[in-house]
């Protein structure tokens, strides 16, 4: 059974739009099937960007097809995953509680060769911006040599060369990773979970007939009440300085104050997902939700970023400039942090458009 | 005559806050009169300050009765020598212009003591504010190893005393400049200028019966025509992340990108000081200047606090961690700069009070 995921069923819910419309409960609500069918359109995506990411070589970043598919399997696990966390109690309890973390696992694995990539485009992007240099002299693999002269500039350029060092080889690891995890035991059992996924979902008996919305409403409402606990009153206070606080503390990196914006991030993520599952095929776009999410995204990346300058700086031996440098790149990030908070309630406060 | 400056002469025109309506021309508008009763008021708190101050022993700076009367002493520096700018048509050429340079070196010197304590209660407080440690480790004096331990709280604190060692160098040595400014014959010379205006304003022919509005109302055109050059629509929005843009560029210290704000600085401070001109005596507050002028302040605070701290970073052997917490705090500052511009633009953009 090592190849079936590699032959996705064909047929109406395999697409990658499905338009068929959810079947409806007796007051016209989604039911078990609608979460069945969601679940059988995502994993037959799932192995179709297997097949195609096989095809391609097996890259997990860049902008060539093997990235676009490592993309889209990603994006698929974590819908996947998402919807068995959401509809737990709907779907056969041991199953769904083995699967979630080796999805888990397998789009951690997938992500960090892309995301270390993401991680020194922004950063060295930052480094230009704060030198002045529009115009590029620091890009991965290039030499400090070739920035312009100066205490403050040679500074800069090391930093961006000691970033691009560090990141490149956590990203060659991360891919080695990969690669060795797409060819492991445990991966090919992942992978016939989600086939079998694609063609049969194992529901619940407390399934057949039930209504998706109050789990769905559950979802929404842990939204809800995280995003109530977020400082929204401060975010909403342009320069507020909240983010850099504790920057230079001894026990700053990664920053605790963080550590609730992120969960919304992720609790943000399940309620898009199970709208999707409400709205199967029609989903409409919710463009409040949509701007709160990218804050988010950019909450998370810039505060990442600002951990790997933090973590740059403790190499031993460099030189103050450099130290210096990536000072500044650190504080940039964590401004980032908070622009992206205020972002965020910005887009938050906007009046909310009533979903399921 | 060297004495005459220690004895201001009494009655109305001498008090603080002078009460005398100014006199009114053909149309009911301030003429020449006003603008010498002015004069002749700051001159007279010019010589009460002076003397009070070597009363106290002469020191520039602190909260005491000496720092006190040293603000005071360039409070009416600087209104003098802005009066004699706006009004210059009105009063005696020759004198008027080698006037100004003296008074602008002499508040240029007591300035520099202050400045400094200013600018490094500044760091020091942003330094803690950093570090988490609202319970202040870091004063001026304190030793580094009061520090808690950890890379980067160390380095926090070593940052501190570098900025401690460096600004309060510079403040004793600007105490000593301001000392020696204070017992030379350069000094005497400007004294004396100021007691003779405090008993006779030198006017110009032209000042007779002429009406001050339009000096005033040509210095409020200067004002206005420097905002509108500024970048308020960038300013407005917040996290524009404009003031860190060559924040690492080798040529950035001062940034040329702070001129024109510290330039509207001194033009409110002249256009303020006009209308109290006008108004002497009966100066309605305005709200929004006020809160503009602020802005500005901590404007030029900021940025200078950010070039000190860039400064130190260009320390020769300082280790690594300093130089990264003094570019966390150069950014921090920057930072601050676009606060500042932001809260400009909000002051600035409240509806104007017509003023003359």
């Amino acid at each position: 059974m090592a190849q079936q995921h590699l032959d996705p069923p064909t047929g109406p819910s395999a697409g990658t739009a499905p338009t068929v419309p959810a079947p409806l409960g007796r007051e016209g609500s989604p039911t078990g099937d609608a979460l069945a069918g969601y679940l059988r359109a995502q994993a037959a995506e799932f192995l179709r960007s297997l097949r195609r990411h096989r095809e391609s070589g097996g890259a997990a970043a860049g902008t060539g097809e093997s990235g676009d598919a490592a993309r889209s399997l990603r994006r698929s696990a974590r819908r996947i995953s998402g919807s068995l966390h959401t509809f737990r109690p709907l779907l056969e309890a041991d199953w769904s509680e083995a699967m979630r973390p080796e999805l888990a696992w397998l789009s951690g694995t997938l992500a960090g060769e892309h995301a270390y990539a993401a991680r020194l485009e922004r950063l060295l992007g930052a480094l230009n911006r704060l030198s002045g240099t529009a115009a590029l002299p620091l890009q991965a693999g290039s030499a400090p040599a070739a920035a312009p002269k100066g205490n403050l500039t040679v500074g800069a350029a090391k930093a961006g060369a000691l970033l691009d060092r560090q990141l490149t080889l956590a990203r060659t690891r991360a891919h080695s990773a990969a690669l060795q995890a797409l060819g492991s035991s445990r991966f090919h059992a992942v992978a016939d979970s989600v086939a079998v996924l694609a063609s049969e979902v194992p529901l619940a008996p407390a399934a057949d007939g039930a209504d998706l919305r109050p789990l769905a409403t559950a979802a929404q409402d842990r939204l809800s009440d995280a995003v109530a606990a977020l400082p929204l009153v401060t975010a909403g206070h342009p320069y507020n300085a909240e983010a850099l606080v504790h920057g230079l503390a001894a026990d700053a990196v990664p920053q605790p104050q963080d550590a609730p914006w992120h969960q919304v991030r992720l609790l943000l993520r399940l309620h898009r997902y199970a709208v999707e599952v409400l709205h199967r095929g029609e989903c409409p776009v919710d463009g409040r939700l949509l701007g709160a999410g990218r804050a988010l995204d950019r909450h998370r990346d810039a505060a990442e970023a600002a951990s790997a300058a933090a973590a740059a700086a403790r190499t031993p031996r460099i030189a103050p400039a450099t130290a210096y440098a990536l000072g500044v790149l650190h504080a940039d990030q964590r401004h980032e942090v908070e622009a992206a908070r205020f972002a965020f309630q910005q887009a938050w406060q906007k009046e909310a458009v009533p979903t399921p």
